[in-house]
């Protein structure tokens, strides 16, 4: 808990408690909860096998009036557990909001950890009974610890913004590691924020700020069971309302996009055993659906993932991985940089250029990588992480 | 060269020379070639980035009207290399072709290693003039030796059958390692024969047979900028014309398919530092399509590949990765099958059963996995390797 910023967000309260969910009896249930009725906005897997909170998450966003509260258990996903899965998820809503004083609709249920295992009912109603009375306004961390699995480290950011003469604050946590192949490792991302807001435009402005960061990590369609993105506006900061093209949406906006492009570096650089975190840029594709084609084929190519972990500048690997994702490209016209270093330029090998290359790579934990597919004029960023010896290690063993 | 049997094909000629291409002084030329005229059947590479060889290759298969020679040379994949690898590639046709009294047409030529680096035509000239003098009817695995490259071992399959009162033979020699991710690593494979055939049922039948073998381990679309796959068949053995709706048809066809599916399973027990050749079958899909893009999906990913190189029989990650691929599934018609034992059987986890599912997983090197998606009546093969330490060894150390 060393080094970490207090975060104190108006209105909002934490709690973190240890249930024994998880063999090694580290915090496994936290608790997010707003003094005022907040509007909510939420994303959610599209994974065809959904998880019963997930299930939950998705009504309770519909039904909902003035949701409170956000109720997270670790170590167990709650996953193809069937009907008695949403029957434990339901009452899991029921319990905390009995003990909130709230609509259990108000309620958000998160779990993740193994699945396939019906969750512990007994060991999860004894942490509900203790959360409430562990609440407190410079809880986050301790409740971000409770969310964690695999995790190496928590990843968090926080933001205040002025507007007109209000301060709003804003604060984000998620865990996920072995984000090396996101499509299966359990994303969770809570925000809140005292911002005053509509809940229309809440969910407008988060959805546009994930498309262009957790899912550019996370790609469409590639999720686990149960990844769910939730957050939460109290309007304690009763700021003036916020008008559709204002200069006040654009701050929003921006602060939204910078906080989940900090974490989703954070989530890169803990893939599993890796070393660091690649930002890579396509540009010049066809068309926008070309552009995230080759981005994504290039990210999950296992060649390029194990050349950058090696510290290795090897274009031919992004050039095939670019060739054979479906994406047009021009080879005289395609160019791709290391950094700031072209080893590649125009369908001609520099390699000349490739010790730089290889120093970049070798010396910095954030790497940037651009390919020019010459076809056109669209762009895909991704955020990835490089593969090493642990991730087979952890994952080989995860169950033993 | 111990343990291996002797080949022989009526009317072919086998020879491998060391060019000095291969830095190692290793065999790195070889030549085919059928003292007959030949019918030739090719399938190559989707990737948009195309290597010359190949380019040469689809334009003589169109072209040439009796072809009798493949040429291949290991150590430099002549690709990324523009309209120099071109003329480099021609030029290796036109020698061959001149030392053996051929047209250029009827020549095929295949190159197999790094990219992006031109060609050393010193040396492929110098390989060139001796080939031919060291051609030999018992020359198949010399040959095959020449074309290989981060191979474990070369993989190959033998068959004869009989049509009518004749005996038609068969071989197949592959080469491809890293088939982990088939993508990116290039596979090439020649098929000789005695066989007497039409051009267009011979195209038809290896068509089909990969079709069913190549294309399920090295899944449509994600290929290397060099694979190659051609077949020669010279017609010394005589044969009765094959008519479309025969019982010969029916001989030929299975034969292709046995040796083909052995040579993959070959192939992806090769994968880098893998474990373990898996068989997946993906059954009950909507579609066909569908009933890919499962068997795709679970291949190809990292947390299933990982679980399989540690024996954990880790149902959660197959339904997992069948649950993002895009197919659909009925979670509670849902099965999966490690060999024949359910871990997971109409949506119900079976833990009981794991402890004989890993033991299956940890004492065999092939493997059958089955899931049933519950949505409709189609299926599909896939073949695939685990993934260990070795890998990212191999792959992180690759050009260092």
């Amino acid at each position: 808990m060393k080094n970490k910023p207090v975060i104190v967000i108006p209105g909002f309260k934490f709690a973190s408690v240890s249930a024994g969910i998880k063999p090694s009896k580290n915090l496994d249930m936290s608790l997010i909860f707003s003094e005022q009725k907040c509007v909510a906005a939420g994303l959610f897997t599209t994974n065809k096998v959904i998880a019963a909170p997930v299930i939950l998450c998705k009504r309770h966003l519909k039904k909902g009036k003035k949701p409170q509260a956000i109720l997270i258990n670790s170590g167990n996903a709650n996953a193809a557990t069937g009907l008695t899965g949403q029957k434990n998820a339901l009452q899991m809503a029921q319990q905390i909001s009995a003990k909130l004083n709230l609509k259990t609709e108000d309620v958000f249920v998160c779990s993740t950890g193994k699945i396939g295992a019906p969750l512990p009912m007994n060991k999860i109603n004894e942490g509900i009974k203790s959360l409430p009375n562990n609440l407190h306004e410079k809880g986050f961390h301790l409740a971000h610890q409770g969310i964690l699995t695999t995790d190496a480290y928590p990843k968090f950011s926080h933001k205040k913004i002025k507007l007109g003469s209000k301060t709003v604050s804003f604060a984000l946590m998620a865990k996920g590691a072995g984000m090396i192949e996101p499509n299966m490792a359990t994303m969770l991302a809570f925000l809140v924020s005292d911002l005053k807001i509509s809940k229309a435009l809440w969910q407008t402005l988060i959805k546009e700020a994930v498309s262009q960061t957790f899912n550019s990590l996370s790609v469409d369609g590639d999720m686990s069971t149960n990844d769910t993105i939730l957050a939460l506006a109290n309007g304690v900061a009763k700021n003036e309302a916020i008008k559709v093209n204002s200069k006040e949406r654009i701050l929003i906006s921006k602060a939204l996009k910078d906080m989940m492009t900090e974490v989703c570096l954070q989530i890169a650089r803990d893939g599993e055993g890796s070393s660091k975190a690649i930002t890579l840029e396509v540009k010049n594709a066809k068309n926008q659906k070309e552009a995230k084609l080759a981005a994504r084929a290039i990210s999950n190519s296992l060649l390029v993932k194990t050349a950058l972990f090696g510290g290795d500048p090897n274009w031919g690997r992004i050039l095939c991985a670019a060739g054979y994702s479906g994406a047009n490209l021009i080879e005289k016209k395609t160019s791709i940089f290391i950094g700031k270093t072209a080893v590649f330029l125009n369908g001609k090998p520099l390699p000349k250029n490739e010790t730089q290359a290889a120093k970049y790579l070798k010396t910095n934990d954030k790497v940037f990588i651009t390919i020019t597919l010459g076809a056109g004029h669209f762009a895909q960023q991704q955020i990835f992480s490089d593969l090493g010896y642990e991730y087979v290690r952890i994952n080989a063993e995860y169950r033993t």
